[in-house]
């Protein structure tokens, strides 16, 4: 894919498919004769019939599923508002890459198939409380590498992140979207100490005040405030849209990634669900900002798409009681009285 | 087994095993160690250790995970406390023989052997209104039932049941155990309608009466307002406990079966995690009666131990990352700043 323009990505985000309403009728359908109190799966009926929306189809499947995690490094780490150095982006790329980080077990047990993709570690973005994070080509390269991650027969695509200092990133994009300043957004991330924390906030406040005039608009945000692998993350949530590919969201970091998606239009993230809320103090606010309900909550805060792997558990539990499930006529079960 | 009074069983609560804390500091450190900030795997941190401490190993497996659903039924279903005919217990149970039901699909996908144990379905328990459910020797022929259900193999069991009615005599014990009366403990169950709430609640209102004799001793309470497949949860979980096997507690009325083990000693479900909240209006206020804290809130109701199901997914991937994670030394990452 290429986007030679921000106007690019616009004109395409107004020209993306909804879901199939009729495979999500009929799925809600087959869900109500399964030998079972109607609703009494909760949210796993509400995950397969989504599924079912998204991927066109009564029965959905599971058979490929893709864990993208995007890694990039970020100039605003300079300022310690990381727990750990910069170069630790890189070393667990290498730990992924050698198949000792969490993503790695995670990614065996949910039955995916794990891509890491490293984006230019060696040039941090700049630091964005001084010039803007990206300029427009840099950020437009990173969407695309995005877009082109995500395989045109996946089943659903799982998308994380690894960058020291992304939070900060992630906290100034969602206070310039949704208002509130570093105090509201900034939290201790990978684990910094009180210092580190008023130093994230000190550098997301001034970060607000030296790009107040493009605060207005979601892609100039994402450029500005975000990183590589944000940008990335927003590439891949289009091109899961574009071929109606559900999509689960990890944390933090990646939901403020595609939130500027749901301000270019409403339903922007309709085909993506929320995997989990991380102890990150702020993801529950920006679920609420965004009107996500998370699937998990396990205290998680650690990126890497860790959240979004124990989501696809829950989702393979649906989409086998969905599609496995006898009927009460065909089971012999009597309904209600 | 064979307990042949109620004596007997709470002799066999004293004399129960705590866990090994060597083997649980020893998996702490190693979480310490691991590819991560510390901490931010949340729970799948905090359930590894418990698995360590239960399995008296550093490093626990999954490898035999035992899903035991118990069925029985109940006089009390002729009040119309349920939206189900009572014939729906044994109709059920042959859907679980034929692979039908949400529980065989939960099983495959959490990779565990399923077992099913009907309780004399031809011989409801007495309509405990008017008498106690059960006769001291009933009880006990129960609990030993449910106590030889556990292999001593076992790496974790997950508890479940069926019965039509039998979230009455669950909102029945839990009121008993924990006071209100059944305005505080009685939901909807399968879904029953207004008229059905209420004889629900009246019904745990004239048993609380007709037995306020016994309502200060937990067996007791459990022979009087139980049922059968509740004696035999509460067994199975002794036999866990006895040969230190840890248990994924289903939802209300699993959770309500083995609370007179909470009242027999202080640290009588140690080795037992909550699997879930179930969307039953009292399952909240009964975990926090019992301090315990659910992996997993997904508006779930159906019993069959698919709570568990879903929540032994969460716990193979905890096993994952602390058997299968490089540590920082191994992988060559940097540790704090």
């Amino acid at each position: 894919m290429q986007f030679d323009t921000l106007d690019d990505i616009r004109a395409f985000c107004r020209d993306l498919p909804g879901g199939d309403e009729r495979a999500a009728e009929a799925a809600a359908l087959r869900q109500q004769n399964l030998t079972k109190p109607p609703g009494s799966l909760g949210r796993l009926e509400e995950t397969a019939i989504w599924l079912a929306r998204w991927q066109a189809r009564e029965l959905p499947r599971l058979e490929r599923v893709t864990i993208a995690v995007f890694a990039g490094n970020h100039g605003v780490a300079d300022r310690g508002v990381s727990a750990y150095p910069q170069a630790v982006t890189g070393q667990m790329v290498a730990n992924f890459a050698a198949g000792g980080a969490a993503i790695n077990q995670l990614a065996a047990v949910a039955g995916a198939r794990l891509r890491v993709i490293p984006l230019d570690l060696d040039r941090p973005t700049a630091d964005f409380t001084e010039a803007p994070a990206m300029d427009e080509d840099a950020f437009l390269r990173a969407v695309a590498t995005g877009y082109d991650t995500v395989p045109a027969d996946a089943d659903l695509v799982c998308l994380g992140e690894m960058g020291i200092g992304n939070t900060t990133a992630a906290a100034a994009i969602a206070a310039a979207l949704f208002g509130g300043g570093g105090a509201r957004w900034a939290g201790r991330g990978t684990g910094v100490d009180d210092h580190g924390l008023a130093r994230k906030r000190a550098a997301i406040d001034m970060a607000l005040s030296c790009h107040a005039g493009i605060l207005g608009d979601p892609l100039h945000v994402a450029a500005t405030l975000g990183g590589r692998e944000l940008a990335a993350m927003l590439g891949a949530a289009l091109a899961a849209r574009r071929q109606r590919i559900p999509v689960l969201i990890d944390g933090f970091v990646c939901t403020a990634a595609l939130a500027p998606l749901a301000r270019l239009r409403n339903d922007g993230l309709a085909h993506a669900v929320a995997a989990h809320v991380s102890a990150e103090a702020a993801h529950r606010a920006l679920l609420d900002e965004l009107g996500l309900k998370p699937l998990i909550d396990l205290g998680m805060r650690l990126g890497e798409a860790s959240g979004a792997a124990v989501a696809a558990l829950i989702l393979r539990a649906a989409v086998a009681c969905h599609t496995g499930m006898a009927t009460f006529a065909e089971a012999g079960v009597s309904d209600k009285v």
